[in-house]
């Protein structure tokens, strides 16, 4: 790493904090913006203080916006009595692609980890309960990862919700679309069966 | 990518520019920066802008150095009559980190290939003939690959030098060490054969 010029070894470093990324891709990309025209150095730049700048979480749905409210918390179109809770924004994202769903979200920004240390404290969850408290919203959908954190996360929810007497779903498990069913592992081939409905 | 915000899409869609870097892991890349430290942004842009205002091309070797001459060229206990010449800096710093090379380099910043139209005036040919004109080099060790393009580039170099009455050499092609030599492929099996030393 002394090999290099200072500047450089600076931003080979800078970028091995990004996730996965080792020296041998950071010095792939620093040679890569060395190589660039300036412009390009330039816009990334901008656009990494910009996103530090300008997105805030929604007040109500805590998504990542430039706005608030969001813009899907704004469009006044959607359902109002219907709310998908996920872990993060990204999941939000799946799911708007897929573009079947036409209610609300909220983010919790994470789940509950006793392993981790994160408690309910930690997660907007009281912030799920104030909304509910409103009255409007007749279903939560809880859309977390079905491994072990998302199940004890869906687990704490459903029993803080049931006495609200407020309908709590949860997405379901099972073979994916277009799977090979022999090659399932056996928890999921588990739920999945667990899970079977009438035809 | 129309359901983030405009700041994050921007930020994703510059990632994705990075060589080997899908929407994928430019989002990873993206929400990493989000949840990171303010500061993290701020280095990281000050850095890219660094890099470009601050790394010159050495005027004698062609190194990108943030000095003229650079560290190499400038450092006066190194040997002045053996030049190596190499395909990128990347090459150059390989070669220093091994440590055993005591002497100068020349970065070519490229190497001929037909296919791709590179040409001798595409890469750093002229300035290596100008800096042997001077009469102090008095070997020239080529490394660049052992691919197509790598030996093509040695072949043509070694045609221009030999009428200039220095010694040309070329790095060994064999096999690597600590290597099971049944596992070596066959092209350099056969390299590994033809330049045998007697011991």
């Amino acid at each position: 790493m002394t090999y290099y010029a200072e500047p450089i070894n600076r931003l080979i470093k800078e970028f091995t904090r990004l996730p996965g990324v080792g020296e041998k891709t950071a010095s792939r990309f620093t040679f890569y913006v060395l190589n660039a025209h300036k412009e390009y150095a330039e816009t990334l730049a901008k656009s990494l203080i910009d996103i530090k700048d300008k997105i805030l979480l929604c007040s109500r749905c805590f998504s990542l916006s430039d706005r608030n409210p969001c813009q899907i918390c704004s469009d006044t179109t959607r359902k109002d009595d219907i709310v998908c809770v996920v872990e993060n924004v990204r999941v939000m994202v799946a799911i708007e692609k897929m573009g079947g769903f036409k209610g609300r979200y909220h983010i919790l920004h994470g789940v509950l980890s006793p392993l981790k240390g994160i408690g309910p404290d930690d997660i907007k969850l009281n912030e799920l309960i104030d909304r509910i408290k409103q009255g409007v919203i007749k279903e939560v959908i809880l859309a977390t990862d079905s491994d072990i954190d998302g199940e004890t996360t869906t687990l704490y929810i459903t029993r803080l919700l049931k006495p609200m007497h407020i309908k709590v779903t949860r997405i379901a498990t099972g073979i994916p679309v277009g799977s090979d069913i022999e090659y399932i592992d056996s928890a999921t081939l588990g739920r999945a069966i667990e899970g079977r409905r009438e035809l």
